[in-house]
């Protein structure tokens, strides 16, 4: 039994699962966890904070002995963030959102495996062309920015029809083993998975947070730019961002262009205090609990035999 | 081998696998060969023209012994069309798009099986409560006219959860077997596929419209109201068509409530001589072939069982 991948192969992992690195909230803790469980573990390292980045990738390093890697937001990171961490000698790092050119060799030179994360063609074209060991196919019903174009279905076999031997991913609307295995049976290598490892013991997010994951539906959530344009966050806008939709996202749906000219809404939505957007997928349906990352991991791929099994019990 | 499910069993079928009743493509030709190829083969009733249905259903009578059904838009068909068809004894009627309250007991009474088409959870929930015998679950990604919220990845196991017993069909974004695999993987019994067959031998469409589907990628379709606006069509706003984007698509985008009121814009759209708009899902990007819809219903079958072997070779 197993489910024996390219990715499991490339990795030496047992599970063909990775968490996505969830900037903030992928710490070394939730990276340890899904990789003691026999995924892939990732860190969020977002824009590059050293400082968080070091405490995080040390806690991983103490916390397990199995390969983990860092995820980096390609639009936002410098080249000098990505050389430290390449010292630092992750199993892996992954580029997601914007224009991975510069990094992508830098990486592969090291000899550490790259993983990118695309959401379209044109995307998963340049990540092949710059020699990617790892495509991620991501599609809109996913949590957090992304592209609103393409959704997971459709999305992965169109990839795999691309990528030729290199593996592909699959990310966007999976939370249980059905998607994992269905995942598999479009071609995939695996699943990169958010939502339902944010809701875990080891996410490092509010308790509120988890509750609110827990108790939302995936109709309850939206892909929007409105989020980011309040908090100045300087995100490109083709990467909108779902999250559980709150009163900001009802009020400027559609008008954002004009919410961009409105210093005045800005200024005032700041001058709150808040937390992080509620980012979510629409998988966030099938989540009903907060479990530990490990147990999840083998809960995962417990239920992806089984439902693989089901499908084809022949 | 082979893939059994609830579906199959229901229809004495052997392929887990009906075609969407598009209106007025989807005709006796169709449905016909759908089912001589071992699948629930459906006729698009769309709006109920009598002379087209008696035409149509007459076809498919006459071309095969298998079992094959209509379907209906639940807003726009009217209750002695129902009743009319129900006393041809079609093996199945399907009800898409709107409330089928009205439909659902009658079609029940006579005997015969009811597929509900659903795109939310609520009207999943509404179909569950009338006594569906199937519910299909309908993704954003599909072609024609449908919900926008929704990704059928996440959606399919969300309603699947919700059915129970009920045997639920995964829609939109499948076109080859990795995806009716991939179907079956999540909890459905089986996938109800539109695009794939509309770019068959025997669909009701123009030569030009087959080319343009085998031509066309899945980033060139777009969900909007504009052409159905444009056109005069009554549908409801909530239930917009994914269409290839047209140069109406992109001149309205966002600017649909004021397009409703430019009735000289409209006037002229109608002026010119046009055919239907081009529905099409993403997965018109994995569709590089016209073939006979018979022939593709024994490949769907064929491919799916690959993936899932391949997916778990155990």
């Amino acid at each position: 039994m197993g489910l024996t991948t390219a990715l499991t192969e490339m990795f030496g992992v047992t599970v063909p699962i990775a968490n996505a690195p969830m900037g903030g909230s992928a710490g070394g803790a939730l990276a340890a966890a899904v990789s003691d469980g026999g995924g892939l573990g990732m860190i969020g390292g977002g824009r590059g904070d050293l400082a968080w980045l070091d405490r995080e990738m040390t806690l991983a390093a103490r916390s397990t002995e199995k390969p983990w890697g860092v995820g980096f937001l390609s639009w936002a990171i410098d080249i000098a963030v990505v050389d430290w961490v390449v010292e630092r000698r992750p199993a892996a790092v992954m580029f997601s959102f914007g224009n991975p050119d510069l990094f992508v060799p830098r990486v592969r030179a090291a000899g550490i495996p790259v993983l990118v994360q695309v959401t379209d063609l044109d995307e998963a074209g340049r990540a092949l062309d710059l020699g990617a060991d790892v495509v991620i196919a991501q599609g809109g019903e996913a949590g957090g920015h992304g592209g609103s174009g393409w959704a997971t279905l459709p999305f992965v076999p169109a990839v795999v029809d691309m990528a030729g031997p290199t593996p592909v991913l699959a990310a966007g609307g999976i939370a249980d083993g059905r998607g994992v295995g269905a995942a598999l049976v479009l071609g995939a290598a695996g699943a990169l998975i958010g939502t339902r490892f944010q809701a875990s013991a080891e996410a490092l997010v509010a308790s509120e947070v988890s509750k609110a994951l827990v108790d939302a539906g995936g109709a309850d959530t939206e892909r929007s730019r409105v989020t980011d344009i309040l908090r100045g966050a300087r995100w490109p806008s083709r990467y909108p961002a779902r999250t559980v939709r709150d009163e900001h996202v009802e009020r400027w749906r559609g008008r954002e262009d004009e919410l961009v000219e409105d210093l005045a809404a800005q200024r005032a939505f700041r001058a709150e205090k808040r937390g992080l957007p509620l980012w979510a997928g629409q998988s966030v349906e099938l989540i009903t609990n907060i479990r530990s990352a490990t147990e999840l991991v083998a809960r995962l791929a417990d239920e992806a035999e089984s439902a693989l099994i089901r499908a084809y019990p022949n």
